[in-house]
């Protein structure tokens, strides 16, 4: 179609190596739904007559119907599915010669990406927002199961599994932000962009923005064509959505070995092993974290494919979308077992709190216990420190030490800090806000479900007018 | 200060390895602003006496100016800088003691790179301002010089100057928006999430938080010692930036060779060579190109140092700060330098047009011209191709061609064609929103001006808000 | 086939996450070869009778072909290509269940893999001899041509063009000594490692190497299983390799845009626009410096993958194949377009020269020849720079001065001087080892022609080694 | 020293942001050393007199006094180390302006850097053999230790410990295998290179090659001073090395935990909390594991800056020592650290038996067995597999089953089935070549001994020839 001045064909081998039908075939609704908004706009200010449009249109729904039946085949001769819509229509129609009218393929594609990549976004919202109410149900289920907190892997304080279910909520409900970020950045409207420098047609920029339910057409016409600032914006969000599902999966793999012992995967979500008869693996969960290095290689990619690239567009460019589709594809699917998972992961709260009573974690809050008797915390935490090494001296745990041992490594302590030694009470006792008192998490249950609610509305909202540029 | 229970000291290498203080002591006074927070709000719920709390506050003080004065030189056996702070703290005042009452490095640390960060992005921020400011006026100053634009690193069609740089004001913009993403993702308060886990101690972290400006305290404590979001919305603000400027200097690299020779960079930006007499290079540009790839280093870093990492802190993320400073030292060095560089950069409008008068930049002018005819696009598109082929085959331009060469390809053209062929009138006519006419490019720097006083308000407003908690 | 302590079966969603057909199928041979020499050496040691042996063989050959002959669709349910030829086998020959003696899919999948590495890295490296020779055939072709050489893309001074196609010459045979690095450390016999700790079966690992064409087994079961490192040796080898291709496209890209003009690609090698009907770009070229992007993430996948994994199999590392497969591809395809690509790309001698001669290329030359006059470098050095000051100021080149003038600045200057500035004599000084000059260039391509035999010797002898385990 | 033609002197804050002072000064002796080869060489071939070559090494002896003295500090208005040097030689000795005849600073930074690096990677070496003997003799130490081997992190079969410390002994095996692969790749000689063309002067490059200790001069100079694929090998070496440790932390990190509870870090190489009195964290090990991210983005960093360079040298190449240099300081820190940390942690080998008997890690064992009395691997698989069931359902394990249970699941179970359950026994009986059993990893540890002392052996020679470098 562009071949006017050209003394040969491409050879064969160009053809495949230049051909984007893997990538962009699957956009070909978005593309015929840009070209039917174009159309309009063209009869709108008079470029088409009314009539013609109607017939391209009418046309455009016909290849459309041919896809969507699987009757049409596309051809790598014709290198895309622009190219590919564009040369059946015209079979169907003569006067999809007027189609490209005021247009570029650079403003089209970039034009059929954003319709694209919007829907892919909405869905993949919805899938986050389905995680969010898994983990607010998990937390309210688990609230009063009481696990080890660590840090540095050590056991470090008692915790309620609802505030650990309530932490991850938080770092989802980001992602949830910069998905957001990402769907206005892509929200806007680059059709009347031409091929860098805008149309000498008198065409009208702000009508088929309207039409397609962008926010508005975008500024500046070099900027558009070669800009990917929105794709960054997307992979920035898969990538972190990605690392949170990998520490989470990290968690729950250490939790579920035997040694840890306290954390139970559905059977159904892991597998065995060809060799040994015993094995019953977190293969779910280890994909999970595995995939998480392609998302970020995506990322990468796109990230060096822009870095020193000439204005405007250049042809390296039309890789950006190979990388995008795969991350999107992967946390789509992530997305998809986590939810149910989780569902089903339990924990064995005895073997937790058994672990527990193994360990030292009531420590702090005996350091804490001695400020409040007016001890300068500092010299609190040197005091308890003498104690845990006397324990380990003595193969003891601090429930075993007799008040005199008590008394002669902290003269301050009274009967009561044979009382401190609860798991209950230690979580109880933690109430400030966000920390992992029963009633502090319950409270932050309680502000997700209303910040949830939010979210499923504005999604809501959203997809409603999107839906009128379902034409 | 936490060694209560071990039986040996540390390895000196180990001293030396386990080290933050090249990271963190930079951060002294934003640490000791949240020690001085935190000592008024244990004031206020009675955790210290009032008397208590001013000592403390004094003492901190103290240790402050000993430090901007130089007088106070850290210990490495004291690991970082809130430990050797709190350790002359107190030398100075035995109250010190009490500081750490309720805090854990944990979300001590934390709430110090906040406060940091904070104040590095808004300085950074003034700097991006400046930038565009500085593309606003090469805009206005640059709107009727003509230069060709570019697609695939072809002549593609003729635009104004003034177009190019405002298309950078776009993408500037945008990265302003990343940048705020990020500062509101910075600002909220961790104080008293402790260690993991919050506190048994009746603290109010509202009052901490508002006194050090943030927006709320952070809402899940699990989630606030072990999450580095924030910094990776940094991350990414910086790595597109630092892209966007790789793309800048490569169009100025390119245009300043001699073969394009239509750009000239002032003397004081480029040096030479130690052999080759004659050379005059543009490594100011070059430098900025090849500093991306450590801004985007350092972003990857930052996701593979979280990726698998289990809840909640784990010491990897002491290193999370390494590559944060470098990527903003460079790009805020690169601010530093392009701004006055672009002020003093011109076009040799004169060499611009002669190097575009020997392409065929206004084919696309001719072939919609010839829509207005009524020939459908594709047609034109086709035939202007075979106008081109004649002119390569007859070692021609379009200008060189007489009427009835015109009329044997184009039927359709009629005397007008050899008016179209002015490099004005071809900018001109591209007065579709966002393209490079002059009034369309007008109209961009309008709207521009407006959008960066917005931006200077908003910044001033939160300037002021945070000037406040500058004890 | 790993069920027999489990509960409940995988959920369906479980199965298509955690299904790897997509990535091993392809290496359904590679798995069958495995097997055979598996069952061989059972037969040898006395696990198997030798009719056992001979019926699983021949059921291994009968699944071979009907995969060959796409009379077998391997099924999700089972995983992965080893369950799916496993199971069939079991069909169509009971003793079947056999053939998992002594090994595990740990060692096996290690094993195919391998196997199938090598064989895909042979096919690339004989790509990569042939883009060898198409560059020793241009050097030798366009020896005599000369060109600017450019630094920081300034002219620089003149060279041979057959010169610069000997500086790739030199990459890319780098990248073989890359490529085998990365052979040698993928050609070790992993069979015999089991799960991860050995067999108690009394087989024997060095014959399953031998039959194999393995340089030898591994040498520790743990780390057999668990490491990748070859994979990571072929990753940094296809990225050296796309790099080098990356670099060289930009470098045509430059010098064929309309302001160089002294590169002509073949119209079959480039594509037009959709809307502009003059344009003529280096897709093929862009596209290559496109795709690098990808290569270097899919590294980065595998490096972040492994980063921080636990000893020793752990199932992330199923989706080490996704991206090693997706880079083998991509480069192949960038060597697959190449060599035909530069075998056609001629240099317009005339305007490279015409671009030469208004600059100051020579100064260096200028420089230099004062030295032999006994002028200190830097002197000259400086002499000569304000020589080219000079110039600019009045408007004209080196050799547009007359002697008086070059006398004025250079007082050392003789008549020959006006000899100097020959673009033929100055690439004919530089007759230094490894230099621009022709005869330098000729030994370049000499040498070079031996290297490319042995390199060629050594591919031969390799393969036909490997011929003899296609059993 | 190259300002000859230029009208204005570059900007303060132009010299701030071009100067590599920081990176390139640690080199000055580096530096020096070439330049007295390349003085010795221009006095050989007759561009300087005998006594002019004795003066300037003498002048450059003493400008490297006076740095190894700390009196001369170089200034950023000098650029870089070889404006510097020059200089104070040109001050101390006027002969010095002629010591850059034939030179440019392309071929000089190359060259320095080169023998910069290669000293890098000798004590990178050493240092790397030093932890290989620390395998061996922890491997020796603790051949008859058992532990659990896991895949999944789910307990798979029992191994020896000094089977595990073999396996990292391959890996950093290979590692050195890379840096000897980097070493040689970085070994070639660049002097004579030039600015890009070589030189028009009579030089001999073989000469400073040989005098150098460089194995060849480079083969072609377009090539030598663009390419930087020797940084790229050393990086690649630098992140896998990075990568193994990372691994091996974060094992050590996991048994060191409460809940796995078999391993025992030394205190002095842990740290512990500023709240939790009770903390012993492994500090060390999680920073290992967390600057590996810095290497790997060091060098993403290299890639991502070479990524579409036009050949042959651009500015961008300064930038490319700085993540180098990180990643060698990185490294090198880690292996200091580590070394002797292995050498002091200890296995708790009671607690490590006893964790292991309350799995099925025998399950293999006892499957394995059953195809010694002629059942099929797969059925045998299948058996075990539901006796697993039957003791998770019967809450017991394998040791507990009486022979009668035995028989009832798997009829082939005779009375020497209960002594299959010895943990010794099980990893005796896996001396398959490279397997776990007790003889099978002696042969690994003899056969490490005999590789380990080759190394060293050839390192050693290696630096004795680079030694007469020294001048």
């Amino acid at each position: 179609m562009w071949k006017g001045r050209f003394e040969e064909e491409p050879a064969l081998m160009v053809q495949q190596f230049t051909q984007s039908l893997d990538l962009d075939w699957r956009m070909a609704e978005h593309d015929i739904r840009g070209s039917i908004a174009h159309v309009r706009m063209l009869a709108k200010v008079g470029l088409l007559q009314e009539q013609e449009a109607e017939k391209i249109e009418e046309g455009l729904r016909r290849v459309r119907d041919e896809i969507a039946e699987g009757r049409f085949v596309p051809s790598e001769a014709l290198e895309d599915v622009h190219m590919n819509v564009e040369s059946r229509l015209t079979e169907l129609e003569p006067l999809g010669a007027k189609l490209h009218t005021a247009r570029s393929r650079n403003d089209q594609t970039a034009t059929t990406v954003r319709l694209f990549l919007r829907d892919r976004l909405i869905a993949l919202e919805l899938s986050l927002l389905t995680l969010l109410e898994v983990l607010l149900n998990r937390a309210e289920a688990q609230l009063r199961v009481i696990v080890s907190g660590y840090t540095h892997l050590q056991q470090a304080q008692p915790i309620s599994m609802g505030h650990y279910w309530m932490a991850w909520f938080e770092a989802f409900a980001r992602d949830c932000d910069r998905l957001n970020f990402a769907l206005s950045a892509t929200n806007e409207c680059p059709l009347g962009a031409g091929a860098l420098a805008g149309s000498t047609l008198p065409i009208d920029r702000q009508i088929t923005s309207e039409l397609l339910g962008f926010d508005c057409p975008t500024r500046n016409s070099l900027d558009t064509v070669g800009q990917r600032d929105y794709m960054a914006d997307v992979h920035h969000f898969a990538s972190m959505l990605a690392l949170h599902t990998s520490r989470l999966a990290e968690d729950l793999i250490i939790w579920s070995s035997q040694e840890f012992g306290w954390l139970k995967l559905p059977d159904s979500f892991c597998t065995g092993s060809s060799m040994m008869p015993q094995k019953k693996n977190p293969d779910v969960l280890e994909l999970i974290r595995g995939k998480t290095g392609q998302v970020l290689g995506h990322f990468m990619d796109l990230l060096i494919t822009l870095k020193g690239l000439p204005m405007t567009y250049d042809r390296d460019l039309q890789e950006d979308k190979r990388g995008l589709w795969a991350s999107l594809d992967t946390v789509e699917a992530i997305l998809t077992v986590l939810s149910p998972m989780l569902t089903r992961t339990e924990v064995d709260a005895e073997a937790a709190r058994a672990g527990l009573e193994k360990g030292f974690a009531l420590a702090t809050d005996v350091a804490e216990h001695l400020v409040l008797k007016g001890v300068p915390f500092r010299d609190a935490h040197w005091k308890v420190g003498q104690l845990v090494k006397y324990c380990l001296h003595q193969d003891k745990y601090l429930k075993d030490l007799s008040l005199d041992e008590w008394r002669e490594l902290i003269p301050e302590s009274g009967p009561e800090v044979l009382e401190l030694l609860s798991l209950e009470a230690s979580v109880e006792r933690r109430n400030t806000y966000g920390g992992t008192g029963f009633e502090a998490v319950k409270l932050q249950i309680t502000e997700g479900r209303e910040r949830l609610a939010r979210m499923k509305l504005s999604l809501e909202k959203r997809r409603k007018k999107w839906d009128k540029s379902h034409f």
